[in-house]
């Protein structure tokens, strides 16, 4: 049987690969994305996803244009390492779908309250639309079957400060919310998503098929090579978000351990900083399943099977 | 014409005063009520409204569950100061009406954004059910007519902490986000209501009258007045709601400067003080106005003269 | 019998002014300045020092430079309040003679061990010398006679951020370790001084007498009173250090409370806000004495006179 | 030629080895201890640093009593990891020499500034101390020949609270002082020291020799090693202090990056996190050396060795 997941997403190029992830892989079905404000800004971040559905030809699926900014923090928006438009060097048409009327956070609950213990929510944008779900109607605590949350840096170094991963310094108050809310996370941070580099041998694999999806994924990927040669050394990029959607259902990639989790919502040099407490010194009950180990390739040659597989499908 | 007015409202005893003052001032319309936490326990405010609501014969009036939780920080509720039922020592019977379904957030939207220009809010609790709304839905920013806050102590001394005001400390991200959020805003803080005092001899006053009213009053306030007695030395008890009810057709009780506003939002020991820059050192625009003087007599007189009147149309 | 004092001070046009304040008074003998970075650097302001006592023809009273910097905060001057030589637009000769060799920190750790129960302390300047000389030598807490704080805006809004006053706010750890470590202090902090306005008729009444002291409080009085009409439109200059001085030996200019006071260490826009707890949440003793109310024109009489027998003295 | 160093330190059990490996290494003459607050009060500290000297035989060595509290934060020991008199389960005679008159932070500056360029600083407590003689004489920073500080927990998990390791937790203020003053520093955070556990096989190694210095280590860290069993499942214990030593004249045990480190010192979860920016988000010069990769085994023989030479020397 496959999983009923809901993207809350804000795409963003590895957003857009999660969405092509998600389509390509028949262990789950996408009911629906919500938009949230991150590496493009909502309304950017809309158009994208159903530019991105249009092209793998799945424009029926409904899109819900979450908050337009973090709860309490200032907008943060990441063209430098997305681009203006947020997919990198692509261009997409215009989509011909539209976003629907609901609000992201409204279709959140109500999709989890419809469904209850059927539907599995996987996050890879700040937590923004999944914070005002929780308090507008925390009975979806207990009736979303699990919540995938892309975000953090546990030991790892942030990839925006210093301490902080991108989604969590972008709306800290949210993943604040969300971390001790009681909903059933499995958490991917930086520490196992930066241990899987797409490399121009990955992405030269996938160009042997001439498809719109491919030259998509090129052009995307290209400038977010760059920005991650630039800045941080490394040859090739990092895939954080599709990584997560993967877990939904190949756990197997990743190792795990159940840890109190917080996120410093101070207003001092750690702000966004989410870590574990690894020897319990708060004597807190574990609050999520994070992910600490992985087996890079293993995910790697799933996702490129499965872009392989779709590209040929949508020739 | 009258006002259209939404009360958010976190019943508590001056809560409960307020409700009673909107319900006999023809000035307003009360059009409904949302519940938040505070003095306390959303469900317990919202027994409280409707039994309220109830003794004035004015059960026909909605009232709708808020936010039951502060956005970020942990619940902080105030028996303490209102009791454990949140109304003094006064016992109403249970209520015949039940609260509406919609979410207190959801209405505070759709009301606004169904008369556009026409609702005036009066916030008198923490302002989660507020914050909730503007990030759903910022447009009820320009949609909102004006909206009238009990919060802060800007010059004068907190009534939680040191230098925090109560509804700003239980809700300060809230705060923070309503603050900045570009709503109408005129404030109420403790540097006017502590001018206030409800007396032992007000009290007397109202006595005169037997009803059901005006017994309300004497056992909801006796509560209040023994809290002011021990924790400030202060004979009486200090009225806060019911005078930014007032204000809202009563303007000239009050002196306003318009002025920047924060709130801390800090970890530290200012944590919910909401204070003015006066001498505007960080060059921003004023976001509100405050009501920084009072005419103490001429509140107390209108509140008298109301509740008169309401405990005599009701005997 | 005379008082005997040390003036720990950043010169500063108040500065000077509480300078020759004590030269002028003869309830006080001034035993040394140690000189902190504030108003002016720590070398101007020694300089600045110097040059004021040899105004008054006290050379003799030794100057010892202090700590250059804040214990953990960024340096911060106030050129703009002061002037870029510290004392506005006055022109003073160097200064024939030199400072000590000995560090201030250890000159006031020195001079009351030395003197035990006998030192009046005068702090009219960010407390980084007592906060240093209080953790090397914490017996000077038992051993020293009084300790006198221009600092902090309790109820008052501040002059540097809407919270914070100057001193407290350049070196918040200092004001923390100081107020907090047992010294038996009383602090004036701007709700005192800001009712005490320096006017142009009052340096009028000065000017009658042709001195060079009159004159240098023309020249940097000047400075300070366009400041305050620029910033605080207030006419005439507040002259918080002189004040402070006065206290010492004629504590009726004031009324006072004892009551628990602490200083903002966040990260947060409350850093460097110096509060009281009038309410007494914390259930802590109080830690010095604030004055709260003055009569103004008992100080500035007394200010006057004395600087018109100074002015005479030294014709 | 040896390198002349003075030894910064709260004794302590892994203090203590720290100094019988200073005794023992004849590349390093150790030419006086400051004691500071941190694993024992500053008097228990310094009796035993005297009581370790002693067994040692080297009694002749200088011991100065530092500074007794953290700069800002309150007092905080390590009893339950150090035990009462703060050296484990072992029992050393009273002392028969004295401390000297002069404080700790008086001697780091005279010797440091009689010597220019000749003194070796090794820090193995909170740097309480240091960051007094820094803000007391800057010029300490250009006289001194190098800093070795133990401290931190880069990217490993705090051994105090989740994110910060004891040193820095206990004087986050003080460590904020010294990692900005310029210093010429090499930092030993946990990263390092948690590579190299000494075991209950290294322990029976040493006691195969009949001293009372062996048994005193025995006595020291049996205590030390039911700790790390109770708290952090480790089997032996984690000495970092000697191997802060150890870098002194055998730097190849490590490997190093040059980064710049900063440290919270906000008032949230992150206090006292010391970390780097490994991407240079921040634009700022490398501030120090950072020993992140270690050879465990070299670092031991090393200690195990000396040790056994020390206990042969003095029988």
């Amino acid at each position: 049987m496959t999983k009923r997941i809901i993207l809350d997403t804000d795409p963003g190029i590895d957003d857009s690969l999660a969405i092509l992830l998600a389509l390509a892989s028949p262990e789950v079905t996408l009911e629906g994305l919500s938009v949230v404000h991150g590496n493009s800004s909502t309304n950017q971040g809309t158009i994208n996803a159903l530019s991105v559905l249009e092209l793998a030809k799945a424009g029926q699926i409904p899109v819900f244009k979450g908050c337009e900014l973090p709860l309490v923090q200032p907008s943060l928006l990441a063209p430098e390492t997305h681009g203006d438009q947020g997919i990198g060097y692509a261009k997409l048409p215009a989509p011909q779908t539209r976003p629907q009327v609901q609000k992201g956070s409204d279709f959140l609950i109500e999709k989890i309250m419809s469904n209850p213990g059927e539907i599995t929510l996987v996050c890879i944008g700040p937590l923004t639309n999944v914070a005002l779900a929780v308090r507008q109607e925390p009975r979806i605590i207990r009736n979303v079957r699990e919540v995938f949350i892309m975000g953090g840096a546990i030991r790892h170094e942030g990839n925006t400060t210093a301490l902080a991963e991108f989604n969590s310094y972008v709306d800290p108050h949210a993943a604040h919310i969300v971390y001790h809310s009681g909903l059933p996370i499995t958490l991917t941070p930086l520490d196992v998503t930066y241990e899987c580099i797409f490399s121009p041998d990955d992405l030269g694999r996938l160009l042997k098929i001439d498809s719109p999806v491919t030259k998509f994924i090129a052009d995307a990927t290209r400038f977010y090579m760059e920005f991650h040669d630039e800045y941080q050394k490394i040859e090739g990029c990092v895939i954080n978000d599709p990584m997560t959607l993967a877990l939904t259902f190949l756990p197997e990639i990743c190792d795990y351990r159940e840890l109190y989790v917080d996120v410093d919502i101070s207003t001092g040099v750690g702000l966004g900083n989410t870590f574990a407490d690894f020897y319990n010194y708060e004597k807190k009950a574990p609050n999520m399943k994070v992910a600490l180990g992985v087996r890079p390739r293993m995910f790697m040659e799933l996702f490129l099977e499965r872009m392989e597989k779709l590209a040929k499908s949508l020739s």
